[in-house]
């Protein structure tokens, strides 16, 4: 249970981390979308270990292969199966955790849910899930853009550090400039900085990334359980390691009365209907209203760490944990395409939720 | 679409403000469970509109009937359906609704997707929808009280104004000992000038709910989509203005590093695998851990104001709204209960998920 | 679980047999929909008991209240919640199925699996809970009928009496022309008189009927679990006493060769593909081709007979039931309504699937 | 859109004929079961083409690999991937296809639905999509397995030729005794010879497959649109080219009035309670009542026919199609897996059901 999402643009995934392969099966995508490959591995490439020194240094090439669904060059309507073999898996890094749980992992809870395990790199719970979701959020995308839809996201704080950005005017290129994937260059700079240090100290950080969706279409979320901030905030909480969301003000929000937070609305030389402020973060009543959508998604610091810390076995006994080999010191450059990928996932499948009853 | 919540234990909504009736249809609850319209009334009566002067001033008793899956006061395993009939309607006050779209409110939205609104008390939109919510999460509540769960939640913050509360001692009565529901005296009582005064100044105010789930079974939440994590954030986010949610260190998870924020394990005198911190707020990998399920959820503040706003109108025109009547000044007292039915439905439903596969 | 139907035109049913209400709610019916009382009672009226001398004589006036969801004559986008009030509930009647459980009914299933029974009527298991379906069926009618679809369902059997009817041509004045709903004028009076009879000797028959859309739009249904003969299929097995389905020629449709059964593909006098023959029943590959959609289903003679028979009580002890009161001696004339609304329901959900990938 | 099969224990599957590979993921399986390859792959054996004379000749080894979801032989309660390359795809023989709409295949509607089509092989309307059913109903034949509950099926009538079988003492040996699948073994020669005689005359028969399901749990199915009855229904009718389903008596059940139709209960020796007979086929008020699940599926003659048919082509204009190649004169013997795997599915997706339930 639990790995699909979306009720029209549907996207299940499976795998472990070091099982025989990762992948995604995407049904309701419609017909006669041109795809290929090369749609989907830039977006695999921007999530993929190894790509910096700041990121893990196992090595993926996580190539995917296309084994249903598309003939010719387009989509058939039918579901999209899409493969990642996974190729380096060095399980001895990880033989003290066969039976030691790590602190703030997912290894007791899931031992305790299943009565049994995949102990090697986290097995369902690694991160190395989400690239089903960044192969299947990348065929979204490219139907988003058929409407005109644009996606971005961006590492906005790292621990201590936060980024100044107009959110506005801030491109995919700006995004790409550093290895941080923030685009504010000095932000981006201390991020490094901060980054390698934690690195050094076999540390780890944490931090936020805030993404928009530009020219969005009006209609989309539906009242009152399936509002698009609820469906954006399940699929960004549904992200390892995501401890918080907001949509628009968010927590900040409180910090305004009513008549400093409400966003007055106007109309625009198009003659369209606009509010001057955005607080509302393009969702009203649930809604998407036309303005940019505008969220954030906090990460805490990377569990694994390495260095001894307290824990127990699987028989219950205390023990001592020291990690070895590699780790993310800080998986925020790395959650970007994966936060674009669970946008574009929610907003795809909201829009056809939204033609199905549109002028019926 | 988006009206039902939950795969196992359903809860399904229906009404809008000054339409006839509100109330849910559950489906899925469990036979043999001892529920009458006592087990359900208590909540709806904390929710209720007029229970103090810091909250709207519209006066419904809200009476819930029991229409349908209890016989002999025992539920049946079949739908049981609720409804609260709408009373006072004093549709005059929303005169001008009729035609201008409300800032920050669902108007325009509502409009834009269906081509039609309901003017009338914001319709569907309306926080009145959550009667429904509430009704059902008290059967929700009843069936985790079963297993010893308990469920509570108070206001943490109003505006500038914090409260300190000892999540592991605080108690419903320390909650209801005040018409703010904040179990910190000395902030409740500031919590209550604040919102005199926004009431007064015809302005509103917003804040955030804290909420817990104490003694949780473990092994509540589903990898991948479906963490806990992410279904809770689904639920608080679908609260009419929710604009940010946080599970154990949230936001704040940020501020530390990885060997800070970890929670180590440890084996307590009843031989149980805990932890030391609860940073995780009772989940680890989507999982329920066993530790007090620990979240939180920021409110905008209230989008009525009694101050005159600019808009547009529903033909596009520049116009002025001048609201006048009742309202919320500050959502978060009523919040509590409708946070907490949101809590249990969201745990009800994922324990029975629980159930299908442990131990199979 | 289980009393939701549709994926986007969504059902939800609630309500036994003598408990205070029966009812439905739609939720996913597009906005603007007029929509009144009017358009559901004459359905409701057509299923009504007691409605002549060949259906049981328990008297119930079902009428309907819509209680949300439509608002100045139109539909809303947001849920329509149905309520008819159970009136006549001599429970009296049922005083030995308290304790007995009756043969061919779902006493002792449900017994078996809640623990727990409404005993009184049948409960949930009474064909009562069809008033739900039928009015929310009508609702799917009228979304229909804005494309042109026509739905029409007929008796074409009852024990040994066959009709032959033209299907091409029969109108729902020729059904609604007897009260056996037999558009076949000489078979409907031997009809009458077989449920005569077995009314008069406390027993009961089964029969089939038939029915289809005229007009359906092309696309329906989707590869492969969703097939739309798939769900017919679901939605008329999910009936009370059926016991059988056919799409197209059925089951006879094996006394043919392919070269016999193959519909040939011709294009028409206004330059639309067609097939010559209609064994496909409307559906190819699970998905309507534009001909006319045709089923079957097949219902049992009704269980509740008023005769001495052998069964068991819920202590497992060997017993005689006999039952007295009312009954349907067969259920036929009054299914046809239902059958329409599933047909209906089914035709909507999809229609609006279809609707969000067409063209996308 | 409508690929996925089943609410706990869900099927996704994916793949066209002549794609890379067809598959399934199966979802919601309880952890800890072991499972091989050896578990699967002779279930997919049984649905291989070229197994025998009588069907068709094309050469698939159909080897199947897990690619997630298992470790250390035992499943890990996570998405269990299931890939099935394809080898032998001789697409000229299908040249005419690519513009030519077959007569009663899906070419033409796929074709309206999607505006494309995968016309090699029928693409996704190709019955080798039941690879991933047959695959993934493995594993719900060896979860059920668990508890005692056997899933038998075998082929009750070719065209004309009806085999006499006591389902009661019918095993697996008996029906794999010959290649019609069919344990009457006087009425298996016929059959042969009939599909024989289909094959040299380029022509195609249906037939009739029958299943049961013998000492199934007590309690599964849910009232209303869930009947197990209705999952079944919708399960064998979303098999390509089924037409016709019933349930115990089904259409024969017409024939016979109340009284003799009803199955009295009884208590057996060891105290349970049984039914005399079982014209209920298992299932009452849309619950399994413990007693054999007693199904049928009607099956059209293949629509491929090695002869001349009129029809039309893309552009709309009238031709003829004389297809050559292999087919499959008669899909009854391999759609005895088939039928099983379907039957497997819906009993594992209820039991988990009714597990979560259970004494709650």
């Amino acid at each position: 249970m639990g790995s699909t999402f979306g009720r029209l643009f549907r996207v299940s995934t499976f795998g472990e981390s070091h099982g025989a392969a990762v992948g995604a099966v995407v049904d309701g995508c419609p017909a006669q979308l041109p795809l290929a490959v090369e749609d989907i591995q830039p977006e695999l490439d921007r999530r993929r270990p190894g790509q910096s020194r700041i990121v893990t240094q196992r090595k993926e090439a996580d190539q995917v292969a296309i084994l249903s669904g598309v003939s010719d060059g387009l989509t058939l309507g039918t579901p999209i199966a899409l493969v990642v073999y996974n190729a380096d898996s060095r399980s001895k890094d990880y033989g003290e955790m066969q039976t030691k749980f790590r602190p703030s992992h997912a290894d007791y809870a899931y031992q305790a849910k299943y009565g049994v395990r995949e102990w090697r790199g986290g097995g369902r719970a690694s991160a190395r899930e989400t690239v089903g979701r960044v192969a299947a959020g990348a065929i979204a995308r490219k139907l988003l853009a058929t409407v005109g839809v644009e996606i971005l996201a961006w590492v906005e704080r790292v621990y201590d550090v936060r980024a100044d950005v107009d959110i506005d005017a801030v491109s995919r290129d700006d995004v790409e400039a550093n290895i941080a994937r923030c685009p504010d260059p000095a932000a981006a700079d201390t991020m490094i900085e901060r980054i390698d240090a934690a690195r050094k100290a076999g540390d780890s950080l944490g931090g936020v990334v805030r993404a928009v969706a530009r020219n969005p279409p009006v209609g989309l979320g539906d009242p009152v359980f399936d509002k698009l901030e609820a469906d954006l905030a399940r699929a960004m909480m549904s992200l390892p390691a995501a401890k918080g969301f907001e949509s628009g003000s968010g927590f900040a929000g409180v910090d305004l009365k009513g008549s400093e937070h409400n966003d007055e609305f106007f109309r625009d030389d198009d003659g369209r209907v606009r509010t001057r402020t955005n607080r509302s973060g393009g969702i009203q009543g649930g809604i998407s209203n036309g303005e940019t959508i505008d969220i954030r998604v906090a990460f805490k610091p990377t569990a694994t760490i390495l260095r001894p810390q307290n824990t127990v076995d699987e028989q219950g006994q205390e023990t001592t944990l020291s990690p070895r080999g590699r780790h993310d010191p800080c998986v925020l450059p790395r959650a970007v395409p994966i936060v674009e990928a669970m946008l574009a996932l929610t907003l795809a499948d909201h829009w056809l939720r939204q033609r199905a009853i549109a002028n019926a």
